[in-house]
């Protein structure tokens, strides 16, 4: 997918929502888990509920990883049926993976090929080779970790060297990695008071925010101090959306809280 | 397995080698292509060719992750393989993982449950919550990335932050988490000359090393600035080991490269 396309979905449906598919099979329907896969069943109900109100959707792969070679099946299934079904939304794989540059170019294939996802997470830690691998791929982009949304990001993202935060340092250097116009930033919807600054180091630059809901963040502020000419975000929701409900009912819960959501784009977006 | 098992396996063999199993189809002798499961034969061969000179094996997840569900299922039959038949083995998944807290709790049980490797390696930008889900299973350890052997360590690990550089911050923040006695670290033996300030941090934990060979770092170096008096390292060799040979001949290319590894260890550890 071309950034035009992504922000064309966003103009379109008056919506940044991004779906977080963090399938937990101790807190879906109990109906569900007689299906074959019901990790599978559980996220097409949730993307048919949603699709119309969303421009994204952001599978976790721990959540599938945990069930083995079973939810690994799962997750191909379900990046399949939403490639052939919704081909306008924007496909992220939450993986945080990064290595040496022989390895991150595995992790390229197997996200970008293999499982052909439009995007993936990725940690910085390792450096400008571990990250340039997934800058090679054409329409697709690496969505680096920048200032995250948990308490531990204090641990060594706010700390101070060479005068810059060291989240900020990641913003700088990366920005001028090889084809660095693929990459998008995750910046955490708790700390959107930092926003203002990112926005003076990345201004073109998508930024995937998570955090609003259950961890707290504010949307109006993510938008206030986050937001470009071309809206540049990404807001994520993952278990409030998913286990609005978890009876019968889940389908039409997850999609009153997504359409909640997306009331609260549009008149940010107006 | 516990740290004296691992101590005791050490001594036994003369040796502190990890073979990391980075299995790539495009480097793997021709013959084995004809195999059921390529990946698996491939590993199989390499483990029992050298199970004897080393004590840890270490995939590397993007190996798998890249040939998809195929790829997974070569993993787990490995793994299996390697607990069935060499229980006194170390088993690390090199898969650099790390998430906000209930993720990292689902990649802790895809690895130490569902895959029951004996470690995971694991990146440290997400903080305290993202690394000590993964110290709360007994006899399992997290290896978390401090220096690594890259190019690209220089970008942000040897930053200066509050006086320090960064991948000290990482050692002395990570080794007050909580069961912070369950953390292993990797350092590249590339940056040698660093493991002294690093054993003042961290005494007496384990390193896992990686650059020894195909990356140009010195074991002799390695070992006389960084083992303990539980000698404390788990020396890495993967492609100088695994395509020693890309002819029939493989395992023997291989058995040689390890026990020619093994043999200058046993030369360190007399």
């Amino acid at each position: 997918m071309t950034l035009d396309q992504l922000y064309h979905q966003i103009q379109k449906k008056k919506s940044f929502l991004c779906v977080g598919l963090d399938v937990d099979l101790e807190k879906i329907p109990a109906h569900l888990l007689q299906e074959d896969d019901p990790i599978f069943a559980f996220a097409k109900a949730i993307i048919d509920a949603t699709h119309d109100l969303c421009v994204a959707y952001k599978p976790n792969t721990a959540f599938f990883e945990a069930y083995g070679v079973k939810g690994w099946q799962s997750l191909e299934k379900i990046i399949k049926y939403l490639n052939e079904n919704y081909p306008d939304h924007f496909t992220i794989a939450d993986a945080k993976r990064g290595d040496i540059g022989n390895t991150s170019t595995r992790y390229a294939k197997a996200f970008f090929e293999q499982l052909n996802f439009d995007s993936v997470t990725i940690a910085p830690y390792m450096g400008k080779d571990g990250v340039e691998p997934f800058l090679a791929f054409k329409d697709k982009y690496a969505i680096l970790l920048a200032l995250t949304s948990n308490a531990g990001a204090y641990d060594y993202q706010t700390l101070t060297a060479d005068a810059l935060p060291v989240y900020q340092q990641v913003l700088k250097t990366a920005s001028q990695y090889k084809n660095s116009d693929r990459l998008m930033y995750v910046v955490g919807a708790t700390k959107a008071e930092y926003l203002k600054e990112i926005r003076q180091i990345v201004p073109d630059s998508f930024l995937l925010v998570p955090g609003v809901g259950a961890q707290g963040g504010s949307l109006e502020e993510v938008y206030k101090y986050g937001a470009n000419d071309r809206v540049g975000l990404l807001v994520n929701s993952s278990r409030g959306i998913l286990y609005a409900s978890q009876e019968e009912d889940f389908e039409d819960a997850a999609r009153a809280e997504a359409f909640e959501l997306q009331q609260a784009m549009e008149a940010l977006l107006d």
